[in-house]
């Protein structure tokens, strides 16, 4: 069975890791060959929104599914019932927009930032007086990684924000003051079955993800975060995975954002679940049974930016697991990640700081 | 860096899948491209002894290795220093001769069973006479999976057998009543690093294995097939892993043979210990640090022969994980693998016998 892939970047990449074993075949469309996926599979070579090229791709696949969520929604719609796509564009929709993810948080009684929608200058002025300052300013679509957003302390901070990002809609959130980051990774398969893992940690510098460790308690907050993320897969009757990250502040839970597929903050699971996040995707959209999600010891992932360190400077960690993406080294790229696992949060921790010495001073600093 | 591999077989596909994420390239040599791990990498497509290919093979990679121990060993030596091989050659020559294989046990003291070598009536006679009844023969070059052997419990049954296997070297041994059987798999690194996994208990059928369990104890047991694996690995200055199997009989052991490989018996380190045999075997060709062996549970590893089980049947044990090697179905042929894990050795085995209820009812009964 061939699994046709829109995107071919590392999270394409793993995905056909886990899903060879599977017997499972991959095509993926990507603008070049020479990306992490296209070095382990064949790719369509083209623009994501190309209707030829996405055509070609559903008759060569039995089931459509996407590595990131910027892909062109009216691209797929326009496939109509040429294909089975999933995770299902409802949910692609949903979390391409701000606003309208966060209308989903609210109808779905999961606790979100307050935040207005901006398109002028009267609304942006609206949006200062009821949401208040500190506030974010942020591109309704199309952002990630932390781009596409500006940090508004000051009135003069909001005219900045807006002159900068202007032109496209915008959403004006509260600011978090939030004492750390969480998020979520649960599946739910084409029968409705529903598998979640456990929590992780999260902490971010400049908009990206530097470092996870899973699971993380209390089991309060698990309880809660899984309850949400469930309301969210049950809503879109969703197949395949999908992420919520939230805000904690003084132990409560302030959604932020979803991703509708495989994540960043969800690598551990590699060799720190039962089964992988990227197993238990196929497993979901090929309507398979879903893999136990249980954590299996203390995982820390840590991205690797922009350069790879000495592979055997981390594999001198005998827990330490490697992970070259294939990428071309560049300031601010994803290019990796090294998973370390222990069997205690003490143990983990602490080869954690150790690595990060190495690798990554600035993470150390923040953790 | 390109690693070379000499056949292109689920090891290999495995090792690819364990390589990718190291950052590694592979390049097959095999007799077609629709092989195991020609599916996920390209391949040179020839004989293995073609002198050509292997030169083209050795100029194209920074390190040559095997995916099984009966390639041409003339051919790799013909290539002289025009590339790097590990394991050494040397290795693999003795674990392509049983004869070779029996000498090197009894230099290193290692048990091992009585033989003699049979090229004719006269010394088919001397050995039946000196090693006595029951015996197997069996060819000294060439035999894998059961094939090239015969048991030979009467006169008649040694007439037969050599009538059969004739024509080419062969070896007469003891025939050793044993309570079980066990294998050892460890690596030693370019810089003499040294990591050895935890015993398997292997349950073969018809020379075919069928059922690996790992961790397998007791401790005593475990240490002594460490001490002789540890002085085979030393022996060689080897680089790689390498198999040894033992006849395990009132307590003690008894060597039966080696393969210089990544082996069938140690396919659960895949997701039952903490770093696969198939990384260790790169780690140690590229001189990396060792990872970790340690188990992670305990492991139940099942061979698919012949034919693929229903997958939903399979996965619908949570912790059930399936690996499909992309091989036409036929009988008596290693088409896949499922390997349990639990966190007890009951639980694994309640598991393993549910799953071999419906794929393996032979094994089943000998469990």
């Amino acid at each position: 069975m061939t699994i046709g892939v829109v995107g071919g970047g590392q999270l394409g990449r793993m995905l056909a890791l886990a899903g060879i074993p599977l017997g499972q075949k991959f095509l993926f469309l990507d603008r070049s060959t020479d990306t992490p996926a296209g070095q382990i599979a064949p790719s369509l070579v083209g623009e994501f929104t190309d209707q030829k090229l996405l055509r070609a791709l559903a008759a060569r696949s039995e089931v459509l599914t996407f590595d990131w969520e910027n892909v062109s929604l009216a691209g797929l719609r326009a496939l109509g019932r040429a294909t089975r796509i999933a995770p299902p564009l409802a949910a692609l929709a949903m979390s391409q927009d701000r606003i309208a993810e966060k209308r989903l948080f609210t109808k779905l009684a999961i606790p979100t930032t307050r935040h207005l929608a901006v398109d002028s200058v009267p609304s942006l002025v609206r949006a200062l007086r009821t949401v208040g300052l500190p506030g974010v300013l942020k591109t309704r679509r199309l952002g990630y990684d932390g781009k596409g957003q500006a940090v508004v302390r000051t009135i003069e901070e909001a005219w900045h924000g807006f002159e900068k990002l202007r032109g496209v809609p915008l959403i004006y959130e509260e600011f978090v003051p939030f004492d750390f980051e969480v998020s979520i990774i649960g599946a739910r398969s084409r029968s409705g079955e529903i598998a979640i893992y456990p929590l992780n940690r999260n902490l971010h510098r400049d908009g990206i993800l530097r470092l996870t460790r899973a699971p993380f308690g209390p089991a309060a907050l698990q309880r809660r975060a899984a309850h949400h993320l469930r309301r969210v897969l049950e809503h879109f009757r969703y197949e395949g995975v999908l992420n919520v990250e939230f805000f904690v502040r003084r132990g409560k839970l302030i959604a932020n954002e979803t991703a509708p597929r495989v994540h960043n903050s969800g690598h551990w699971t590699i060799e720190g679940a039962a089964t992988s996040q990227f197993e238990n995707h196929l497993r979901a959209i090929l309507g398979l049974p879903l893999g136990a999600t249980t954590a299996r010891g203390h995982a820390a992932m840590i991205n690797l930016i922009g350069t790879l360190p000495a592979r055997p400077l981390v594999l001198a960690t005998p827990e330490a697991h490697w992970h070259d993406y294939g990428k071309e080294e560049r300031p601010g790229r994803k290019v990796g990640h090294v998973t370390v696992l222990a069997d205690s949060a003490q143990r983990r921790d602490a080869a954690a700081r150790k690595l990060l010495r190495a690798i990554d001073p600035v993470a150390l600093r923040a953790l």
